[in-house]
């Protein structure tokens, strides 16, 4: 296998049979479930190394978060039958460390549904709410922007900014569809395609007074946009920039940047394992919002590890709403 | 008078004599000895407004800091003798407005020399002092760099870094005399040229294992430079963006605070003006170091109003060390 150059393709991916270890002393052997499609998978197909995580080797199986049921246990903490989230996606089984940090977190079915614990009370669920709380500081009466608001996070935030306070939550999608679902399913006041309109004459039609937050997943034209729209003392949570990866773009310069000194505006980029102090606190709210149907748990399910390569794909042309999951076997 | 069309030139600027407003009750006339040259003028000569500050008008004299002694008094607080520092400079005499904010701030002058208190004692020093306390959160054992180093802000934010504890403070400015001069003078335990070598390349040099703090005076791609040498949880002082003056600069890709994320970076842009709970401290300190003699003050002074203008271009040029002043009559 080789490492993609530039854009992936599918030709860049294949499904393998290989040997499983056998299971040690505190260790699981799980069958996955569902495993969850992330952006971030995007940045470690390149070469360069990242400084929070270790990229994909070309002919090593990929990893990810995935959540699946205990098959045989060799730890006295964790039964057969218990269902565990952990990092060992994509593939079918995975012998897991219990004592890893990571290696295997138990979750309640009772609580919330399996794919659930992938996307709303998942990475991705808290994701937004670090962004939202620990990084911009949202305040009530706030009006806050998201960008790439259909995606997994994206759903999130703008839900989860509503029920923080929020006074106006806008978004931007790709295409009408999904601008219409910000609106209708995810608590978006507002939404606008940046495929159809500069996303700086959206923001000034949208927030006419300017905006106090926002939840950058893209960089690009939508950051300079945004960096003109907000206001006095307004926050920016850098989360991720996918259009790093989007090959024709018109690159946007970085002394934009100016809007910060003159509106003093606080930028922070976050890595969301950092902030676990906040995890107790994410996890009581959201299956308190789902509990009492305040929030809406979208997912783009896609069945079988054959095509996980192709809904990763997807997912990087914005494929999905809400979060994208592959469902492994005779998960239901 | 028309607005300068990009780049200012001396043909922009003209001296002329307007009859002065006679001096009502709680009013000063002032005449004016120093007056401040900043870099944020080149900005207040475009026609786009800011957020903080009023532009200038065409055919209306320019304004900024300066220091007076006041010839005609109508306010008791403030005797005929006094020395105060004020808004009005831009012209020989001035009438002030006592109440007003910033109206005039009486200085004694045998605490420091009248020069310092436009420069390490002024709102010069002051910037210097807030970007690395208030904003960047300097720490003990930080390794700092700061770009236009032989500047006023940046002389004075490399004598303050030191102080406060920097393990190591690095700066660039154009050419080898004011990088010398950074080393020898100003604190800096090395500089570079950034005329001459790639500030990415200088900072691997010098700073091998990163930096924790960049006070940007520049933007462009020395803020991309740093972007790229900060270390995990690294912050910036956003302080001014000159290089987005700069005609024919390569634009630096805003994407490149990707860093920001991977790097759990923040960035926060300021006008020194919003940060007046800080000034108490930062004169008592700076006042100590005067005394003890642990920092240089140092100045570029050109003679007359008629010079002023082009003291203005030579700033903008990268023509002065220090703090940029224009004397005015028989000051000494």
């Amino acid at each position: 296998m080789r490492r993609p150059d530039g854009e992936p393709v599918s030709g860049d991916f294949a499904v393998e049979e290989r040997p499983l270890p056998s299971v040690g002393e505190g260790q699981l052997l799980v069958r996955n479930l569902y495993m969850s499609v992330d952006p971030s998978m995007r940045g470690r197909l390149e070469r360069t190394e990242k400084h929070y995580t270790h990229n994909f080797t070309p002919g090593s199986p990929l990893d990810g978060r995935a959540l699946g049921v205990v098959e045989e246990s060799r730890c006295s903490s964790v039964p057969a039958g218990a269902f565990v989230r952990h990092q060992l996606g994509w593939r079918e089984r995975a012998v897991l460390d219990v004592a890893d940090t990571d290696g295997a977190d138990r979750i309640d079915p009772r609580l919330a549904p399996l794919p659930t614990w992938l996307g709303l009370l998942g990475q991705t669920g808290f994701t937004a709410y670090v962004g939202l709380t620990g990084i911009a500081a949202l305040h009530p009466g706030d009006t806050v922007f998201v960008s790439a608001a259909a995606g997994a996070v994206g759903t999130a935030a703008g839900q989860f900014a509503r029920l923080l306070g929020a006074d106006r939550v806008i978004g931007t999608a790709g295409g009408p569809d999904k601008c219409a679902l910000l609106v209708k399913e995810f608590g978006y006041d507002a939404a606008a395609d940046y495929r159809a309109e500069p996303v700086r004459e959206a923001l000034a039609r949208l927030a006419p007074e300017g905006i106090d937050v926002y939840f950058d997943n893209v960089g690009g034209e939508q950051l300079a946009a945004a960096l003109h729209a907000l206001r006095t003392g307004g926050r920016v949570a850098l989360c991720g920039m996918m259009s790093q990866f989007g090959g024709e773009r018109r690159p946007v310069d970085i002394n934009q940047l100016i809007q910060a000194v003159l509106k003093r505006l606080t930028l922070r980029g976050f890595i969301v394992r950092d902030h676990e102090d906040l995890r107790p606190e994410f996890e009581q709210r959201v299956a308190d919002w789902l509990t009492d149907g305040r929030i809406t748990a979208r997912e783009t399910v896609v069945d079988g590890l054959e095509n996980a390569a192709g809904a990763l794909l997807s997912l990087l042309g914005g494929g999905n709403v809400g979060k994208m999951l592959v469902r492994l076997g005779d998960s239901d």
